[in-house]
């Protein structure tokens, strides 16, 4: 157990990903060194390669991207019990403190010291090697590709927000936006007994996806009033009058205003309302009152905490299938060009893959 | 058992209450017929007699007000058995249909089909005697007097409101508003069990009475910044960095766009702000960013389902004490005045009660 | 709308089922008459035809059988809005009194003055025709059969055993006992997200029957040491010791001493047993210490409230196939032999189903 | 900052408690070390000094005794925060491993690789010094006395389990057993709203103390049918039928076959009985089939899981006083004489302190 020397691309200035090489040590008692095989390109990724911040998180010197990860264990730590060399896994990409508050009680996602991988100042992933620790590594069976692997990260996600909104068996949901992460949203609520799955976009190769990942119903709002669309839809299979019409739980994916309005108003009476994605101002102006005076609860995701457990379990034995959101393929070699492309086709990709192995 | 002839006060125009003596007739077999004994006048019952309306709900008739009542069991059907003539009893003054999902799961407060006293067109309790469905009336011990009990109502919206909040013992609360609203929720959060209760308002008179009632900090808004005590006091008791300073529950109770933001930014990552105020105007422009990156959940608070029973145990049980909340005492024969004297002094009033017996 | 005669079967004694005809009047303003196409034969039905009764219900007078009920709507009270005629429908076959606690609180399956079909002294449903309340009636689309309509009753028991159990997504549970309402607990706990689900049986043809329908493992409790098998199976799934080897949820379904034993042995720590079937004696011999050490939750069924809306969800989308289920078949004609045949053939049939269309 | 020698308490054989020096290092970075001032005795130190195991726990090696503990900071390494040297602090006796599912879920009390102290082969606290993670060393305020802060251990026993119960403002409970446990859960049921408090016992003498922190009836098990007490006064209290008489929540503390037998039956259907004590057998006859038929949930507690700061905060506030606990008190240099005391006088007695101060 040696050393690794590991070819890394770190973002070095604006819209700049050059190469280095970088030393790995042998992983520490509780470590495991990971050769990585995957890295899907996730927004935010591409957001700090084209605007260098994500609110208050600014990239002020070299960093390393990626943090939806798969590789092949390489070495491991002398009380590491997991995990064996030769091992398939995925990582979890954030490590929190284990001794606050918040992580004696299970929501080590508001953990005030997280380390999460390509947020700065902590790398990610994009390098040959990482170390991390054994117990947010998570070996996945055969049954899971590598592709997968690395998604289980937008997954859990996806498994968090249907926590969050306690999607339960008959259920129906809104699923506002059909991006990565409206895909892993509606494939987590599928997961936990949705029937009714009404996905909403603006673009229809991103809602054909979302069918084929288990929403029933899909709407183009560009074809009209997706509120007035979802409130009948509801209304008569509930049985209900149309001023009770809605979902049991809304999910707002896109990050946009209008999505989280929709989001907002989505819900039937005592229903949820979950804000997965964020509207991109601070203040926007919002109809609390209607969803306040319907009872309607409004929870926010800020990342995830114990779901890749679930992630893993549920992609395993077959419940949902990741590999069809990966529609763009790079080499390591060419990290800069996904991220180019990720950029710029927007609206026509879903998910890029780096291939790293 | 006849029919019983009740005086009886109408709003029969805008600030106008006349009279008239209606007919009262035997209770049904599962009704009961109340003298009345106690009403307590309400925000909403002021507004309906000033503004003639409350949101999608308008006065066209004539209407009585009124819905915060105690009275004496005159009478009961032939299926009564909870009550019997000459019980003192406090009346829940909404009855739900008892049929659709909402009522059959709990949530009748949601119930579409809702009968709620003084809400257009349904009449109030401002009569001499009333009927009502048996499984609403609610017997109240001498422990408990005929005040404190016209006061259950808004006790059952603080109790709502605390478990809404998922208040429990040794959690921080902050309470925005100290009126009637406010002191019961204060109320409501101590009997479950918090033990910092911050109490925010403009006036120092109500804030002396939340600390009566169980505030253990009270913060007049005009003196300085509510959010910056509420946080640097919570990180100190929780051992938290300021960033992670919060209250576990955060309470709306004045229905102003001020204490509404104050609201949601006051809990801690991870905690609640229960909307049981609502601000004036439908939009509004909030930071919901900032709540739903914290994973604070915002929850509406729309009147109560099954709250009564507790309020009636939390009251004979001397947990709470309303009667301080009664800071000046009309006769029936003066209701227009009672109301024209809460109109005129909400800031040196909390509770204005008319003495019906 | 007028009167109907309904042919009736009728217990008359034991092992005694003769004919009536009834007559079933005009719908009240609520109510609907329903003309009966399908009765599932339950195992409480064959228990009342062959001992006269069960625990403190004893039949004392003629009594008609039958509560697993679907048809066809013939006739409608006139507030009735949810079902028209011509509707095909599924009954819920208990009906609560809407006023106590339990009712206003959600928990209607535990009140004091519930109507339950063939539970004496109140008839089920083995006769042409029916009168129901209408919110009791619930309409199944063609995507579900007559068959699949009677069987929402059985899955409304696995619904609500899912439910007690907590089961969420990625989670393990094991099945004890493969009859139908074991094999309706794995459907509702595969709908809920599980993907670990372990039937036992002793009938490798209900094992296979069991798989069908969603069980990820199957284990014939005569092959060897069943706690065994799971406690190895999920604590190498889990990454736990063996200490800590068990499901997240396991069901008593087979009203056996070994299986109540089993179902409390098989949970993880911190887990959940569901007793959904009952020990045959009220006293019997449990290592209560050992889950209690362990923190597994207890948690018994009694028939269920709130299910049906989403057992018609979950098979109108095709989440679960309740026709599998359906081993034999009877014509109305022959309900005495379909009796004795579910008496004598408990081993080898699953669900036996009365055509009385 | 150097070591500390410190006296210790040590338990070599059977009742034989002698004395060594012991040398207790420098804190780690994460840890503190502290002067002990008080160490409760609880039962569990007895039955180790008196039969040398409890279940699998066998004292195999010389042990220190003592885990309800009290003191003033000496000493703290490098990233401690939470205290500096002077703080007067309480220590919560176990630390888990932080790194498995159940540390990471919040459910660290079930941690396979758990350190408790004065559990074999892990030593207690009846020393001058120990060290511990400072994320288990909660500093106290002046409000709460050195004896209160030792005996926030039992006291964090009666908050879990109340949590476990699920206990809520208005709701009635039952506590078999009146020790220093069952009387810690009366404290934590009343801190959480619980309005009426039945507590059964043998001894008057620990009635009355019951009766004291927070009771509102006392009923001595010798003077007649306690269930029979409880479902009356319960079934009057609620307006329920007989058959449906029984608290909200019930809680076994005293570790009787017949405590545990009337905790099963004394809830109301779809109430909750937890077990905090366990009957001395593994093996016991239970009428489980009366307690799941009527849909009432056990759960077991073992330890518990982040009640420290919630019942730092019950005391600090006055809520619940842990002082009228403490009926005998010994200088550490007579720890032998205490445990022959505290073992010869349970029925005399409530709580045993030890002065290390």
């Amino acid at each position: 157990m040696t050393h690794q020397t590991s070819r890394t691309s770190v973002l070095t200035g604006h819209r700049t990903l050059g190469w280095e090489t970088r030393d790995v040590g042998q992983p520490g008692p509780h470590e495991v060194r990971v050769r990585v095989r995957r890295i899907g390109v996730c927004g935010s990724d591409v957001h700090y390669y084209t605007h260098g911040r994500i609110g208050k998180f600014v990239v002020e010197g070299p960093l390393v991207l990626g943090h939806e990860v798969s590789g092949v264990v390489d070495a491991v730590g002398e009380h590491v019990q997991r995990v064996k060399p030769g091992d398939r896994v995925a990582l979890e990409p954030g490590v929190p403190c284990r001794r606050c508050t918040y992580c004696k009680t299970g929501a080590y996602n508001l953990c005030p010291d997280m380390t999460f991988m390509a947020t700065p100042p902590v790398d990610g992933a994009l390098s040959e090697y990482v170390l991390w620790p054994d117990d947010f590594v998570f070996p996945v069976p055969d049954t899971v590709s590598d592709d997968a692997a690395a998604l289980l990260e937008p997954l859990a996600v996806g498994v968090w927000a249907a926590r969050k909104g306690d999607v339960r068996p008959g259920h129906s949901v809104a699923v506002l936006g059909a991006g990565p992460i409206g895909c892993t949203t509606v494939m987590a609520a599928k997961a936990a007994g949705a029937t009714t799955i009404i996905a909403v976009d603006l673009e229809d190769f991103r809602l054909d996806l979302a069918r084929q990942v288990g929403a029933t119903h899909t709407f183009n709002a560009r074809s009209g009033d997706a509120l007035a669309f979802i409130r009948e839809l509801c209304a008569r299979r509930d049985g209900l009058p149309l001023s009770h019409g809605g979902v049991d739980v809304a999910f707002e994916t896109a990050g946009s205003l209008p999505t989280t309005r929709l989001t907002m108003a989505a819900p039937k009476p005592g229903g949820v309302a979950v804000l997965v994605g964020l509207p991109p101002d601070p203040e926007v102006s919002l109809d609390i009152v209607g969803a306040a005076s319907r009872e309607v609860t409004l929870r926010g995701v800020f990342r995830y905490a114990n779901c890749y457990p679930a992630a893993v379990e549920l992609v395993a034995g077959g419940s949902v299938t990741l590999d069809a959101l990966v529609t763009h393929r790079y080499a390591f070699d060419h990290t800069p060009e996904a991220f180019e492309f990720a950029d710029r086709e927007k609206k026509t990709s879903m998910k890029v893959m780096i291939d790293v192995s």
